[in-house]
């Protein structure tokens, strides 16, 4: 596996320990420091732009006690300086006030900057039948 | 705008042309001849290859007697050689035998290949209050 390829299923790892860490700060930090970024939340109207984001990012912490992921289906494609990650989030948790338990297909999008690859585009969206044979080891 | 953002635009715009002629053949030559392309259909499982998407656009196509597209809210994104549009489907018609009207989020990541811009990802998904202020004019 390449270094970049490496590097950007690193990236898109910490964006899901941002969340499940529930601080915005660590959260700020994984998307690029960009006003282009934009984020669709699984039944959302996209946000765009920094301030859109990350105002989404602490309204969805304030309001969930705990969350945890489970990656699976883990698919990167690299095309220089842009890179994308496809998979399933099977989240378990607490979202305001109630206990959830769903998969969500997800697009992260990331790109490489000085400082390391950074997300630019998060949309995920429910999925009616989750995959059955998912395998959290596979990365294609 | 920059000739390549006119491009991206015009292969996004095919694509939905192709989606409404309901010909499979059309909607192949939309899509990159790339083993990698990937397309998630609003609440199906991803697709991954060439020859799951294609089969999965024959399938819709048989069971669609008609459809139109009104897209809002498009927003490009470029980056080099590749690019990804984010926009509403504002979606009517008639789907496996049944009138529907829906929204729909997506993100298509498009690819400058020798032959032109040509499709390699395709995510779709219900949104669950559309935007009231969506302006089909709009190109940002």
């Amino acid at each position: 596996m390449s270094e970049d390829k490496e590097l950007v299923i690193q990236a898109n790892e910490s964006f899901y320990r941002a969340f499940e860490s529930l601080d915005s700060q660590r959260m700020e930090q994984v998307w690029a420091e960009d006003d282009s970024i934009q984020c669709g939340h699984p039944g959302w109207q996209i946000l765009r732009g920094r301030k859109a984001v990350m105002e989404s990012w602490r309204r969805i912490f304030e309001n969930t006690p705990a969350v945890r992921f489970m990656l699976t289906d883990i698919c990167v494609a690299l095309h220089g300086t842009v890179a994308w990650v496809t998979l399933y989030e099977n989240l378990i948790g607490s979202v305001e006030g109630q206990n959830v338990s769903a998969t969500v297909l997800t697009t992260n999008i990331f790109r490489k900057r000085p400082e390391g690859w950074r997300l630019i585009h998060h949309h995920g969206s429910p999925v009616a039948q989750p995959p059955s044979q998912a395998d959290p080891t596979t990365v294609h």
